[in-house]
């Protein structure tokens, strides 16, 4: 895997791999022009990326196909230096007429505890929880980690 | 830091934060449909972009303005279950007449042994390794690491 950061002015950069291109920035409080979300934001959006893209794979092996997904992500930071991602937390919130309650939840499940490679690479630092909702009720809160 | 990912079809979702929107998605060859980034790209460029940011922060501190700066950004995975990167490999590729060297070296060396918190909490699982480059010319290997 390959990318190329390109640098434009300020704290405004251009990412650019395989035909597609990112812009990132900080953001206006701390010198940046916001044209774009920050490293961290990137990140996050990997963790939640990548077991998102877990739970569909696991869940069209099914055949099963909820209505909406949506992964609301919220991350807390330290203060020290390296400021980091002290926790991660993601909400599942799957809507959908006839969704099997326990696939729905293995969907998730075995992405944070065998499938999703980002969250692997973050909790050794960062603790990462999840709950899982089917049409607005909690079904399932959970914590990865992984054997290997 | 909170976002929101929203899931579309297939293995194409999009990330919203404040404001910003970025569609992600799995490459053709592993059923998707190529319309973004993948995840792991997005963590690629959030380790580049945290140091490239620390870098300019640093340089303007010292009224040292580059011409460029790319960052060449190389990832090796595992073959395990789940995949993640062994290696990542960055690239920083300065170009601007009357630079100072150590100050060009330092502005990278101070982001991956101090402030970069995207590289610390990868190092965990994936060694981090960056030349300088100034003018074409490599002037510093180093490897990242933090003293907390």
């Amino acid at each position: 895997m390959e990318l190329n950061l390109k640098w434009n002015m300020g704290m405004n950069f251009t990412s650019q791999m395989r035909g597609h291109e990112i812009q990132i920035d900080a953001d206006i409080p701390v010198g940046g022009t916001d044209r774009g979300p920050t490293p961290k934001e990137l990140v996050l959006t990997g963790v939640a990326g990548c077991s998102g893209m877990d739970a569909i794979t696991y869940l069209k092996k099914y055949k099963i196909t909820p209505l909406s997904l949506n992964v609301l992500t919220v991350a807390e930071q330290t203060d020290t230096t390296p400021k980091y991602f002290s926790k991660i937390h993601l909400i599942y919130k799957f809507l959908g007429t006839d969704l099997n309650e326990e696939k729905i939840i293995n969907s998730v499940e075995t992405s944070m505890t065998k499938y999703c490679g980002v969250s692997y690479m973050l909790i050794k630092t960062t603790a990462i929880t999840y709950d899982v909702e089917l049409n607005g009720k909690k079904i399932f809160t959970g914590t990865s980690s992984f054997k290997m």
